[in-house]
């Protein structure tokens, strides 16, 4: 089923659910899902609305313009409108963990991922033979001190060449530069091996262990300028104890990245996530 | 802040948002939350609208009539209205064990439960020390076989001269009649001390110790009258490990009863909670 | 770094610790982990302890009878003994689904599971490619009513040819012969998709949806005769809500799936489970 | 049944576990529970042995005498030995908030704590009622800037009168003086309303909600002079989401920090806990 996901962003005001709800039956849209949200603090009200696109009267390229004549313009919303289809194109950036890039292959393998994979890049060539078996093409493009800003320009030729909509860093370990990140704001998915903001930085599980915390966690988030400072989208955590060492951490931990990572990929993929100043709302 | 709580059920279709927010729009409600679901198996539509009453333009009384005239009536709706002002009414009935009783009172206590307690009922006089440190009445009915029909019409009576609206079974140990509980449709909540559908009936933590599980639960669920089988308002569950024994499993399930009924009942007060079949809706 | 492991089970006495601790000093053992359990309902104490091989005073193909002479037959010991090299050969059966392969396939990848996986069998060739790519045999046994015995048949060479230790049973979705379950007694690991006992048999997340429960889970467990029935390993849940359907909970449930299975696995790599009739003690 | 709890600590070497055993098995002990500990990184063993008093061949007073000489200084050991009658002696030191102490009283009620509570201190009177109702005195010593320290003595002079082991701060929201804490080495248990170390400092639930966090905490630790930074006994957390406001937020905090509180108690009064510089091992 092809479906128009619009979110909505706008002073909070009364009229506004009656006006959008009008709207989509005025033209025939079947509602699948709605959801609201207001930030007290700032005012504003956010809605992300789902309906289906065969059924509905207005042609899919002129959907965002009636909507901004008959509504968008009179409660001076912010809106953006996506389609689930064609699915998204994300491109997968590893080094030599693997846990968190199998998991995606799992799920994309499994159709639990409404995704298309053109290419995953890795400085290393450790994952290649297993990506394969997915038949998904692999592109090295090592990188040093010396040459990062050029492999970051024929990384961000390759994104282009192969119309990728959104990047995730899994497990990556590579500092990308803020032109880089430019390229692709909030479109960018990192994950961070802890529960930020506790132990930002590297080498989190050893500040952890040394801190004796007795839960350690991950984080998924867009990644911004600042490093490990991104809208949070998603987090989880597992219990540790006393007797467990670094070592041990870092693989209980690798099973919350794992989670946590693909959890605010498939977020991301379903249009559920609206950033808000440093924040992100999950519509889900 | 005096609001009107309207939860909806009708058959699916377009349109019934749009009438419902501009019902709401045209008579100046400020929505505070509104929620949809709809039951694709039963092909049902559910929809909960809270809103503020005071700048409304119909009157209290006559809410639920002019919403039927305009709204209700053309799409066959089901409809009920609550107000969140005056406060519900619980009573509690408990037995000897304390947990869940003192978990509810210290919420009531620091206002997290916007309740009237008016009376707590219980067949031993163990508990009434603490609950008049509350300054809430304690009634003793004391049960035997003998007893129990006409102990039931007491109670009945009590709850009747204390215009209860619904009562809470905070680990009661007593079975209610199909006579008392057809005064209470699905406004009685218990506590039952397993994750059910697993270990129905009488001593569920031991029934777990010998099948060996590795995680206990409890369930929070309306009452019927067929034994343990009512719609699951809440679960939860904790891990338990080989070295406890049954009496472990007793105390560590009493953290996660008290827990899953206190939210059960947060549901109900906050008119969350829809039955439908023999499951419930919670909109959260 | 070598390891023997002793998992001892007699009735519980006074000086069985300080006997099995004199033995492992007195012959030079340098002990990793020692843990202990008595089990109160039946009076038996169980003890696993660990220790280094290479300084191990006593060789390793004397050690079970030295330690028998000196210490187990004084308390009517039932004892086995392990060594973590080499390591233990697995097999996994599966069918379509791929979820639980992939995640141990990843454990596999990164060194996670000290284990050899020697070969996969199949009643579909669905997940031939991906194996490949892991560079493990895969062979393809169609079951049929008719063909079921003698394909168990084939299946039990296979095993017997590859020097398999235990069988996983990775989402099979075909009930095993108590034939075939007797040739590896505790030595096949299931995974069952609900929380059992709640739901067992097929379609159990069907199941789990139409009696509205919050939670869903997972079994592992070693295979028995009785279906579902055997001595339960590792347990856990996701929460659910009203909005998901059965397919919505499949998916949820899988992430429960494969890390139960996982950590199952795990436990019996290093020989941390005992089955005591029909629990298990996890060394832990 | 009355215990002997003996935790130890010294450099790792083989033999230590056998001769503990040795000596505990010569002298008629009846182990209940040992647990052992190797922390590799600063090459220490740890060991706690808990064993029935009544058949014990050594008198109370002189088992830690005895075990000096046979086992003690051999591998020079720093020993602690305590018994777990009569019961400890817990002081309660509270502010407004009722959460954390309302769930201690009904521990302490139904008997889970195996604790004595000899007084409960506050600087408001608001808790008076309900701790009456418990049967325990309600010491109120109000605190400003000016008396802090004179408050401080009278405090300290009450704890002694009455023969405090240690204390607890259930939300207590007053910084106690060096002074005060020494007193107390490793007895004063306090609960912050965070996941720490992320959110130090007050209002640690309006930077969570800042940073827009998904999941909130507690810890409870051992206070020491630096702020929120003793060594932690527990911590646990709960899932928040974008549309829960700060109130929420701290509502449902609430519900950790009380479980976490009595958690670190009981851990506390079991004598489960060794700290090892800022670190704690829980023998659990």
């Amino acid at each position: 089923m092809q479906t128009a996901i619009m979110i909505i962003q706008c002073r909070d005001d009364k009229g506004i659910v009656a006006a959008v709800s009008d709207f989509l039956f005025r033209y025939n849209g079947n509602i699948i899902e709605v959801d609201q949200h207001i930030d007290e603090e700032i005012g504003d009200f956010f809605m992300r609305a789902e309906w289906e696109l065969e059924s509905f009267a207005i042609p899919k390229g002129r959907i965002f313009e009636v909507f901004q004549d008959e509504v968008g313009t009179q409660f001076s919303m912010k809106c953006s409108l996506e389609f689930n289809h064609p699915k998204p194109r994300m491109a997968i950036f590893v080094s030599k963990l693997s846990h968190c890039l199998f998991d995606i292959l799992s799920r994309y393998y499994s159709g639990q991922f409404q995704v298309e994979i053109p290419l995953i890049l890795s400085n290393h060539t450790d994952l290649k033979r297993v990506v394969k078996g997915f038949g998904i093409p692999f592109y090295h493009l090592p990188i040093t001190k010396e040459n990062k800003q050029e492999q970051e320009q024929k990384q961000l030729a390759l994104l282009r060449e192969h119309n990728v909509d959104f990047v995730v860093l899994a497990r990556y370990m590579q500092i990308l530069s803020g032109d880089f990140i430019g390229n692709f704001p909030n479109r960018i998915i990192n994950i961070h091996h802890s529960f930020l903001p506790a132990f930002v930085g590297a080498k989190p599980y050893h500040a952890a262990h040394k801190r004796g915390v007795k839960i350690i966690g991950a984080t998924a988030h867009y990644v911004t300028e600042e490093l490990d400072a991104g809208p949070i989208i998603e987090q989880d955590v597992a219990r540790v104890r006393h007797h467990n060492t670094v070592e041990e951490m870092v693989q209980m931990g690798q099973d919350v990245e794992k989670v946590v990572l693909s959890r605010a990929i498939k977020y991301h993929l379903a249009r559920k996530i609206q950033v808000v100043g440093n924040r992100t709302i999950i519509f889900n």
